[in-house]
């Protein structure tokens, strides 16, 4: 089977080198690039010479980004082409599209290395759900994230240092903003609640980062047996649905708090098959490589993909109910304070929550909030 | 696709009940039950009625033990039909055999179930070698030692006082051996070899239990930062392979360490991939259950499932050498003491150092070992 790659960065060289070191019957004969990196005769800076050749059967997307990532799938899907893309960008924006201009082409479109990088995520849910309903899904799914917050704890730094250390370790761009503020969280929360609840999920979820955590923080939560980590969640019930990208606090005991670097954890739950996590490297060159490698084996063995969200579920964001703490030594932020300047909020949404965060910080920027962790 | 369930105990309960609730196309038209539990018409205690049955193409085997399970596997194998099993002691006993017959007859042999209850571990092994080489596997296989583990840490419990407890909740049988001496993690480590190496493992690993760990022993670990979990392991290196079931001592801020009650957790390791884990329910009638009904979808997608064990890896237990404490305030082990009745031992192998524990225990029973985790 002959496919392309679009992007030929970190990702799309692992591609590349796990195919041809690997996988029998699969070579990359063309790659997309910028017209000044054409540096190997496989390169074209021109769409349409992977577009019009007939036997490239599949495209793997992997250069990140909205545009023209968006329009050269669209393509590819039409083209009668299979897609497989690890660009949570751009699924989150316009998975419903692509999902119907699959199923409407008969091709698949494969997205396993869109979250949790290496960790076989998207495929274990949609094996749970052969048998079970997915119940809710919840996790670590930015590892820049969690290497800052492990680093703060493990080596008692401040968070700007430890942000400095993941931008130096290659883990956090020069604008870490996407990472931090839970920007890219939310997308692989869209992402995986669309193929948890077969629904094509909002895109105004509420999301909180952890740009404002101080190592003060973590040190409070410690002594309360606790610690904070930066969760996507997804719940459904009774035709019902709620996401939320959110700091939670967590039982310094449980497995999430210990993932340490930048790895990642995903859990899902459902009737049958009880509680499932899933853990490993949330993304780099080879674990990123090997998952869009697996979409492609799946490809050649026949496999079809397609997904339908015409289930019509119902956007209820108090199904995530729940506890808040909001710190500020500014603001008076409710009527129980929960510790000196943490503030105890009981029962809110979690858009509620992101609401009152936002008056807090237009008097303290410095506010940081975390969920209660429910029971059970 | 009709199908026979045999032995009707938790497991095949289990089974029985997903498969009618959830698994349209799929039947269970017979049941094969001891003659005074006929409790149901789909209930015979004739195997025949089964085996000559050439509507029944897939055959599920919950009835544990190694006969007449064996001889009703082959049976079912050189009849032409599926066969599904979540019974390790026959697996690790026969495999090859199985395996061997499923390939001559042409039908699959499926054996999610057998190990980690539904966690989708042996899938998740298959998955990973359609890329990677597996280079090592590790993990909690056995619910049961670390629910013990687990209350006798956190409820600060003696030993015979957990295991009392886990035989109430029916995690324990009354006769406790299997589990507390390690056979079953044998029998699951054998499992996981077989597939993760492509290889008929050996029958005769080094094998050590808990059944002499005391409370003290993990408060002397934990004042070290460290506590001691059951683990299954196994190691493949240029052409050879190892494999262990051993009490290791490993970070209490570790994945492994956080894991409560009865869950498990495995790990395997792989080139591209990097560490991967996975937890769950590794018992209990619905999470088997769901794990033999994802084995019985995959029959009726088509999916064919052969093992072949030709590859001829070389057993060599060096490649998990490392080294050891043994506990005994009776003997002197070694001549170094890690601390006082505490022997450190360098550099053995874990059937050196099996050795070693038996010559300590023929004077001091009560003595205990562990293997020191190796870095990276």
């Amino acid at each position: 089977m002959n496919i392309a790659i679009l992007g030929y960065g970190t990702v799309g060289r692992g591609v590349d080198g796990i195919v041809r070191a690997n996988i029998p019957g699969v070579e990359v004969t063309r790659i997309l690039e910028l017209p000044d990196r054409l540096t190997n005769p496989r390169m074209t800076s021109n769409y349409d010479d992977i577009i019009n050749d007939p036997s490239i059967e599949l495209v793997v997307e992997c250069m990140g980004g909205i545009e023209p990532a968006h329009t050269f799938i669209v393509r590819a899907l039409n083209e009668g082409k299979h897609v497989v893309t690890s660009n949570k960008a751009v699924v989150a924006a316009h998975f419903g599209e692509f999902a119907q201009l699959s199923e409407k082409n008969d091709v698949s479109f494969l997205i396993e290395a869109a979250v949790g990088g290496g960790i076989p995520w998207i495929a274990s849910i949609e094996k749970a759900r052969r048998i079970d309903e997915i119940r809710s899904f919840s996790g670590i799914m930015n590892g820049t994230t969690n290497y800052i917050i492990d680093s703060m704890r493990r080596d008692d730094l401040d968070f700007d240092v430890a942000l400095g250390r993941a931008q130096e370790l290659g883990y956090a761009e020069r604008d870490p903003s996407a990472d931090i503020d839970g920007i890219d969280v939310a997308n692989k929360t869209i992402i995986s609640a669309c193929v948890a609840f077969d629904v094509d999920c909002v895109h105004d979820l509420p999301v909180t980062g952890i740009r404002t955590l101080t190592k003060s923080d973590l040190d409070f939560f410690a002594a309360r047996g606790l610690t904070i980590k930066l969760f996507g969640r997804g719940e459904s019930k009774e035709g019902r649905y709620a996401v939320a990208v959110e700091p939670v606090a967590i039982p310094l005991d449980s497995l999430e708090a210990s993932v340490p670097s930048n790895f990642n954890i995903v859990s899902l739950e459902g009737f049958t098959v009880g509680p499932l996590k899933f853990y490993g490297q949330g993304a780099g060159s080879l674990p990123t490589g090997n998952a869009i490698v697996q979409d492609v084996i799946d490809v050649q063995c026949g496999r079809k993909q397609r997904y339908d969200f015409s289930r019509g579920l119902e956007y209820d964001p108090a199904l995530l109910m729940g506890d808040y703490i909001i710190r500020s030594t500014v603001v008076d932020v409710s009527t129980e304070a929960w510790a000196p300047g943490y503030w105890l909020l009981r029962n809110l949404t979690p858009p509620q929550a992101r609401e009152m965060l936002n008056k807090v910080q237009r008097e303290d920027a410095s506010a940081f909030m975390v969920a209660l962790q429910q029971k059970g």
